[in-house]
């Protein structure tokens, strides 16, 4: 299934993509899309349902977050080789964990937020998953069962506030905007191989980042058995798994994001995003 | 007021404390103590009522953390300079933020769990602030304003897996368990001087940190206004601040929690906790 949550920021209502490409209002089935309808045993239930008994909605509408009221937004950092080599950063012996601030979560095509004073605003395609059962301590083999599905994320991030202010990195990875998901949860079972997508990321019609998971340096299966040793997973947290090459601080010279610039993205199977950079008043 | 929670883990209740010291059932007022009843506006209403026309709770209930379902744990690093200093970190130039993960929340005298390859579990006493009110971009003279009030937090730390697991502090400090927070929320109102507390904390009965909030290197006000440039602040978000000299990686030679044994730690105002140290299943 693809789920996503269409309507107005703050008032999105539940659905599914069916087969034709048409939204379905799923509000009469479930009050959401969260932490409380994505263990196995309700997408099980959401499968059974015949899309064509749903009501329709118009395809125009805005698109939020495909989850609403995500607790933890983990990130990890530096997790394709080619792009720990263009940031100048160490391979990493164990992945680099990091967290997004939740607010800086919004819909898959809504504007990107440019900080007043940001002179490094950057982009960074990625897959994140989406846990839909408690995990703790899970071991590899384990891992995937508690993956409800797989939405694309972007990573936006404040280079000089994530690298260069006295501090960790979630200082340059929360502001408002810095988190586009969507525009769909793909849930696991439609995701045979994650580690098969390609991913790939334009700025203004050029492509910047075209990528495979397949170069992943600590794969979805891997990442989850470890985070899930330090800290327990919830439903509706989401982890998202780093990005390939093709960043703007990777480029000679580097290159930044300005207002009018739009991003898209898009994964095989996930979908695509479309945002535009407008200065934050 | 002085705000709880009480009952089993999970199935919380809210509740205050009289003037007298006894628990008082709030059930019949709110739902939960959280974000959607931390607004100043909320706060007052609960302020209006008589607590002796609510049921009392006995005594020794367990309390469970005092804010339900908190999204963003946020963090701050080497807040006090002598602690800089024994952990042989620079001072810093700006406040270091990191996170914790909410599902490391725990009541305020709950068992702390220790990891079972732990070498290196550490203490942490600190007093953290919980949002009431949306806050974004705050300036200082606007920063307390959005404080719903004022608890204790017990940051516990792996010192190994918060400094030398290729990664951001955040694998330290995320464990569950590793956030007991309360045993009160105490409403803003009845903190006249956020500056002026003093915190201890003991292991075994000996006394290991002895600090006072005045010594802070960043303020309160300023941590809020300085973490809202970066990051919108949601209602139910706590900010716990750092914490005194005298944790255990500081010792000559280093000293680390075992199984067995009892930390005590408390402010003036704002009661105490005491966790029992047991080994993690």
């Amino acid at each position: 299934m693809k789920l996503l949550r269409f309507g107005a920021a703050g008032s999105e209502r539940p659905g599914l993509v069916d087969e034709s490409g048409t939204i379905r209002d799923l509000s009469s089935i479930v009050d959401d899309i969260g932490r409380d309808t994505l263990s196995n045993a309700t997408l099980q239930r959401l499968r059974k349902i015949d899309p064509s008994t749903l009501p329709s909605v118009d395809g125009s509408t805005r698109l939020g977050p495909p989850v609403a009221d995500v607790r933890h937004f983990i990130a990890v950092g530096l997790n394709y080789t080619d792009h720990a080599i263009e940031t100048n950063a160490p391979i990493p012996a164990e992945p680099v964990v990091f967290s997004k601030a939740p607010s800086s979560i919004v819909g898959p095509n809504d504007n990107i937020l440019m900080p007043p004073n940001s002179e490094k605003l950057d982009w960074e395609a990625e897959i994140a998953v989406v846990i839909g059962e408690h995990a703790f301590g899970l071991s590899e083999e384990q891992a995937l069962s508690v993956v409800a599905g797989y939405l694309i994320c972007h990573d936006v991030s404040e280079r000089d506030d994530q690298l260069h202010r006295s501090g960790q990195w979630i200082k340059g990875k929360s502001a408002p905007s810095f988190g586009p998901l969507g525009p769909w949860l793909v849930t696991a079972d439609e995701v045979p191989d994650p580690q098969n997508i390609n991913l790939w990321l334009t700025v203004n019609g050029l492509t910047m980042q075209s990528g495979t998971t397949a170069k992943m340096i600590f794969s979805f299966r891997y990442l989850i058995s470890y985070i899930s040793r330090f800290m327990s997973l919830e439903p509706g947290d989401v982890i998202t798994t780093g990005t390939p090459h093709g960043v703007g601080l990777g480029m000679k010279p580097p290159v930044f994001l300005k207002p009018g610039d739009v991003v898209e993205l898009g994964a095989n199977g996930l979908g695509r995003q479309q945002q535009t950079v407008v200065l934050r008043r």
